[in-house]
C-alpha cells in the first residue's frame, strides 16, 4: 500500500528532495522510541474513552491494535516507511487499516507535536531510571576495587609531575565517589523533567474541546501536568538538553578516567595493565598492545557533548512556537544517550580486571614525592609552614 | 615591594613572556572572588588554632588582618599584583608584611589548590542563592504581566505560520512556568556542589600533618565534606560546568523571548512595542527605533553557552591531578555568571513595560486561524477526527 | 568464512564489547569510501610492481580484482563485515582468498594509516571538485533570479526594523556574491591537501624497505608527497577540519537565506512564496502550508558546524602519533559533506521557484523607509550630514 | 562635556541598564582598532573632497586633526566614553569639537556599518600580514633545531605505545612542515577578505547620493570593492569566522606539540626539559618543575575554537540586514587573535631552548621498536609481507 502524509496537501505530492531533506532518519529513530508512543497512545485512548469519543467497542479495538504493536516492536518487526514520517502517522494508519473508524479518532484532541513530545518523556524517564542502576552497579566496581587496592603506593601527579604520595585505592576512590554524585544529581535532575505534556496539541490546547488532560497524567505516571500548552513546546530539545546535562558529569568523568589510563599503560610508565581481550593490535607491527577502547572512550565523550551541543545550538535559534528544527533534536539525543550508556557499560566490565604492576609503582615511589612531607615534619616540630617550605627547598636545589 | 611567587626557583626568575601567558587575568579576576578566600581563610585558620598551629594572640591576628582585608575588598582597594598570580599570595603575602610569623602559617595544611576551590564553592553557592531571589522576581513579574493580558487574542503560531488561537496572557504565562521550573532546579543542583575541599591540599592530602576538616565544614556551613582528596581536584571546572548548566535553561527560555519580541516588534507584525528608553536609533536613518536589547540579549545566550563550552572542552581534555589549564575555567565562568544576572535582571525591568497592541493583534486574528476549530466542531457533532479534518482540508482549499 | 583482524592477538579473542566500541560504524561507512581505496590500492601496487615487490603476474592478478571490486562496489555489492572493522582489512582478504600469496604483498610498505588516509584525501579532493561545481551552479541560479527581479522594490531591514530601500534583485544578488566567494575559498583551499601521504606507514616510514613515493603521487595525481611521515600522521582531522571550514561559509550563507525566507514568507509579511510542492502541512490544521524546509536548513547548518567541531575538539585532545579517536573524525567528516551537498542541491532547486508578491511589496514600501533620502536631499543641497540628520529628525518625531 | 550617542532619540535617555548591557566592552576594545578607522575615515575623506562634499579647506581640516587623532591612538591617549558607544561616534565628536562645520560633513555617505567593517577589514589585512611573518619565524626555529637533532633517536608512538623508531629530527620537522602549510593557507585565504565595504553604508548604499566607490578601494590597497551592499553587510562575522578557521590549523598544531612536551617532559619519560626559565613551583611542594606553560598552551587552543564558535553561533542565528548582537563578534575575534599571537611567539621562544636527553632517549630504543623491521628484513629476503607479520608475531608472542 502507498503511504502517504496525514497532512498531504490537495493539490499535489511534495517534492521528493525535499521529503527526503526534511524527513531524515526519523522513521529509522522512531522505531526505537514507537513503544513509548504506543503506551501514551493507550493511556490518550482512556482518556477519549472516559469521554465518550471513543466507545467500548472503539476502545477494545484500540488496547488489541495497540498490544499488537507492542509485540511487533518487541520483535523489531515494526517498520515505518519514509512517506509515513514517523511513528505517529504509522499508529494511526495501522489503526484505521485494521479497525477503520476507530483509528480515525486516535488522534482526537492531539497533535504530533505533543505525541511527540510526550513519547520522549516518557523515554527520558526511563534513560535516567536505567542510568542511575548502571551508576550504581559501577559505583560498587569502583568501590570494591578501590578497597582491594587500598594499599598499594601510587605517586600523586599534578602537572604531570610527581607530586606526593597517594595509593591506587585513593585513586579508584576519586571515580567512586564522582559517579556517585552523578547519581544524585539523575536523581534531582528527574524531577524536572516528570511534567506530562499531553493533551497541549500544537501548544495551544484546542479552545472547542474539553479535555481532562490529569487522566493521562496519572495513567503514565508522571509527577503533575505541564499546564500552559506553549511551555510543554518551549520544552522540546529544552528537556532533552537538560537530560544530556545531568549526565554530563559522567562523561567527563570516564573521560579522565581514560586519560589516566592511557597514560598509566604506556610502557614508559606501566604501572597498570588490562588483560589482552581488552586491548587491540596492529596491521604492520606484530608486538603491539593498544589500549584503544579508551581513545575510543576519550574521544566518545567529546562527541557527546557535541551531541548535546547541537541540540543546545538549534533551540537556541528559535522563538516559541513549534519549527521543524526542532526535530532534529531527536537523533543527537538517542546517539548521545547510546553512548553514555555503552561507556558505562564498558567501565563496569574492565575496571575489576585492572591489572595492577606493583613492582612499577614501587620503583616509581622516589624521594621526590616525599619532599613536602620533609616540610611538615618541620612544622610538627613547630616552625612557621613558609620557613618550612624554604629550607627544604634550599636544601632540595642545592 | 617587589612582590615575587610564593613559589619561586632558586635559580632565578620567570621567563616575563611565560608569565604573561600563564597567570592570565586571574590577579583581575580574584578582585571579585578575594573574599571568599578570606572568609575560608578565617575557617582555616580557626582549624589550625583549634589544633594550636596557631596561638590565641596568631588567631586575633589573624581575625584582624583578615576583617581588614575585607573591607579593602568591600571598598575595591585591595590590588593583586600581577607577579603575586592571584589572591591567595597576596592574602598570604598582606599577612606576612602585617604580622611576621602569623602569616607563614597560614598556608599551612592547605595548598592553592583547595584554597581556590573553596572560594569558587563558596561562590557558587552565593550564585545560586542570588539567582533563585532574581529568578522568583522575574518568575512573578512574568505572572502580573500574564494577567494583566491574559484577554488579549493573539495568534499563535508554529513555523512561523499562523496556526491556531492563543492569548498574550498565554504567551506571557509559558515564559513564567520555564523559569519557575529552572528556579527549582537551580535549588536541586545546589546539592550536589554543596561540599568542602579545604584541606584537600595539592588533591593528596597531607599524610603526615592531622586536620579536622569537618570544622572548616561546619564553619562554612557546607553540607558535608567532600572526602577523598583526589576527587576534590577532579571537581574543579566540573563543578563549575555543573552550575552553568543549571542556569542555561534560563538563558535558552530568554534567547526565546527575545527572539519573540524581535519578531513581533516588527513594522509588519507590530503587536508589542517597548518605551523609546529601550530602543536604540540609527547614525544615519533618522526615522528608526530598534530593539538592540533583545538582539544583544540573542547574542548573549550563544555567548554563555559558548563560556560554558569553553570550560567543559578544558576538562574533558586531562586526566587525574591538577593541571594549569583548569585555571583558565575561571574567566569563562565568571564571565556567563554575569550575562545571566544582567540578562534576568533586564527582563525583570522589561516585562511589565510591553505596550500591547490591541488593535493589531485584533486585525491579526484572521479566520485561518480558527479552521482547526471547524474540525472540533465536526468532531463535537459525533464525525470522527480524521474525516472532519479531511472535510475541512477539502473546503479550505477549493 | 569467519573473518579476523589481521591484527588478531595470538593469545584470543577481543572481547565483544570493546570490539563494538571501538569498531563502531566504520565498516559501514567506508562502503562509500573503498572506491577510493581501491584506486589508491593500485597506484601502491603500481609502485610495488616497479620495485619487484610483485611478479608481472602479482600485478595482472591484483589489476583484475581490484577492478572487479571496483565494480561490486560500484553494484553497492560489496559488503564488509563487523569483524574485518574497515575496507583496507576486507580489500586484503578478498585478493587473498581470490589470488592467494599476491593478497599477502598489498600491505608492504604500507599500514592501515597511510592507506585510510590516502583514501580521504582522493575523497577530500573529489569533494572540493564536486562542490565547485554545484556552487557554480548556485551561483548561475541566483544571479539569473535576481536578474529577474531586479526592479522589485523590498524595503531593506536592519535590526528587524525597516531602515532604506532595496530590492528583490540586490537581496538575490548578495547571496549570489556569497556563494561566490565560497566558489574561490574552495579552490584555494585544495591546494592545502592536495598532498600524497601514502608511504608514511604508521607515522614512521619504514627504515629498512626503499620506496620511491613519488611513484604513486603522479599516479594519483596529487600536487606534491607529504614528506614528514609524522606530519602525515597529524593531518588526520586537521586535513577534514580545514575541508569542512572551507565550506562553512556556504552553510553560514545558506542559514541565512533560510532565516530570510521564513521571515518573507510569514502571512504577516507575506512577501514570498514557494509551490505547495515545497511546503507541508499539519496533523491537525487544515489549512497549513509550512516552510519547514527552510527551517529544517536553518537547523542543518547548526548541525553542520557541530559535526566539524566534534572532528575539532577530538583532534585537539591528543599528542602526535595515531590515536585510535583520530578514527572516530570520519563519521562527522561524511555526515557534514552530505549535509553541505543536499542543502546547496536544494537551494538550487528551489531558488529559481521563488514566488514574489509584488502587491505585498509595493504596499511594504512606506514613507519611513524613505527618510534617510531626505537627508540626503538636504546634502545635495548643501547641508552638513549631521545638520541634515538632525534636521530631519526633529521633522519625523514632531 | 557631556557625550551622547548621535542618535539620540528625540523624547529621553536609554535606560542606563539597557545601555551597558548594548554597549558591552566596544569603547575599550575599539581603542585597539581606531588607527584603521582613523585611515580609513582619511580614504573617506579623500573621497568626499573628489566630490566636492569636502572644500579643500575641510580636507585640510581633516588631514590635520585625523593625524592627530592617530598620534593620540599611538600614545594610548585617545579614550573613548561609554556614552559615545564606540570609535566612530568618538572620531566624529573630536572632528566637530575642534573643525566644526567639518566634523559635520565627515559622516556624509556612510554609515556605522561599514566605517565598522572596513576598520575591521584592515585589521583583518594586517593580521595576515603580521601572522604569517610569526609563521615564517617560527617555521625557521622548528627547522634549525630539528637539524640540530636529527642524529639522535627517539621511539615513535602509535596509541601511546611505542611503535617504530624515529628521530628527534623527524618528530620537531613534522612541527615545521605543519606550520609551513599554514602560512600557504593564509596567504590564500587573504584573498578572500580582500575586499573594500566602505560605501554600503548600512547595506542599502544610498540611492540618492553618487560615490565613486573605488576611489576609497585604490587609496586603502583593497584588491577589489566589495559591490553588492547586502553583501557587504552579510560579510560580518563571516569574515571574522574565516580569518579564525584560516588560523585554526596553527592552534591545532600548537596543541599537539603542547600535548607531545607534556608527556615526554615527564619525569617517568624525561626525554625533554626546557630551563628554570620557562617552568613554575608549587606554593606547598618544593620539589617542583611544573610545564604549565604547555599546559596553559593546550588549555588556550581550546579556548580560541571556542571564541570562533562564539562568532559562528551568532552568526548562524540571523537572517540578512545588521543586527546588533553581530557587533559581539568583535570581542572573541580580537580575543582569539591575540591568543594566537602569543601562542606562536612563544614557541618561537622555546622550541630552540628544548634540552634533549639523550641517555635516556638511548635508553628508551627497546627492542620492540625494531620489531616491523625483523618483519621487512623477511619481505626485503622474498617472503609475503603477511606471512612475515604473523611469522615475527609468532615469535614475538611465544
Amino acid at each position: 500500500m502507498a503511504h502517504t502524509q496525514i497532512w498531504q496537501t490537495q493539490d499535489g505530492k511534495l517534492n521528493p528532495l525535499v521529503e527526503a531533506y526534511t524527513v531524515g532518519d526519523d522513521y529509522i529513530l522512531d522505531a526505537a522510541l514507537a513503544k513509548y508512543d504506543v503506551k501514551a497512545s493507550l493511556a490518550h485512548a482512556k482518556m477519549l474513552h472516559s469521554m465518550k469519543i471513543l466507545s467500548d467497542d472503539d476502545m477494545a479495538s484500540i488496547k488489541e491494535g495497540l498490544s499488537q504493536l507492542a509485540r511487533q516492536i518487541d520483535n523489531k518487526e515494526f517498520i515505518i516507511e519514509p512517506s509515513q514520517e514517523d511513528c505517529h502517522t504509522a499508529i494511526e494508519e495501522f489503526l484505521t487499516e485494521k479497525y477503520g473508524d476507530v483509528g480515525k479518532k486516535i488522534h482526537t484532541g492531539r497533535s504530533r507535536n505533543d505525541q511527540s513530545m510526550v513519547m520522549m518523556r516518557l523515554y527520558m524517564k526511563d534513560i535516567f531510571e536505567n542510568t542511575q542502576q548502571v551508576l550504581n552497579r559501577l559505583v560498587k566496581t569502583y568501590e570494591e576495587t578501590s578497597k582491594k587496592y587500598s594499599n598499594i603506593a601510587m605517586p600523586g601527579y599534578t602537572h604531570m609531575q610527581k607530586a606526593m604520595p597517594t595509593s591506587v585505592g585513593v585513586w579508584l576512590g576519586a571515580y567512586k565517589e564522582g559517579f556517585s554524585d552523578v547519581s544524585e544529581l539523575v536523581s534531582h535532575t528527574k524531577k524536572y523533567i516528570d511534567q506530562n505534556p499531553l493533551g497541549s496539541a500544537s501548544g495551544f490546547g484546542i479552545s472547542n474541546f474539553a479535555m481532562d488532560r490529569d487522566i493521562t497524567t496519572k495513567d503514565l505516571d508522571f509527577a503533575k501536568t505541564q499546564d500552559n500548552p506553549m511551555y510543554c513546546g518551549y520544552s522540546r530539545g529544552l528537556f532533552e538538553n537538560v537530560v544530556l546535562q545531568a549526565l554530563s558529569p559522567a562523561m567527563i568523568i570516564s573521560a579522565k578516567f581514560a586519560n589516566d589510563m592511557l597514560l598509566f599503560t604506556t610502557s614508559d610508565f606501566d604501572f597498570l595493565a588490562l588483560p589482552p581481550e581488552f586491548t587491540t593490535g596492529s596491521s604492520i607491527m606484530p608486538q603491539k598492545r593498544n589500549y584503544d577502547v579508551f581513545e575510543i572512550m576519550r574521544g566518545n565523550t567529546k562527541v557527546y557533548h557535541s551531541l548535546q551541543q547541537q541540540i543546545q545550538d538549534i533551540i537556541l535559534g528559535i522563538g516559541g512556537g513549534y519549527q521543524r528544527d526542532l526535530q532534529l533534536t531527536k537523533k543527537p539525543f538517542i546517539n548521545a544517550i547510546e553512548i553514555c550508556k555503552s561507556t558505562l557499560d564498558l567501565l563496569t566490565l574492565m575496571v575489576p580486571k585492572i591489572i595492577v604492576n606493583k613492582n612499577k609503582l614501587d620503583a616509581a615511589m622516589t624521594d621526590d614525592l616525599f619532599v613536602t612531607n620533609k616540610v611538615y615534619d618541620l612544622v610538627n616540630s613547630g616552625m612557621t609552614f613558609r620557613d618550612a617550605y624554604s629550607k627544604v627547598k634550599k636544601q632540595y636545589f642545592s
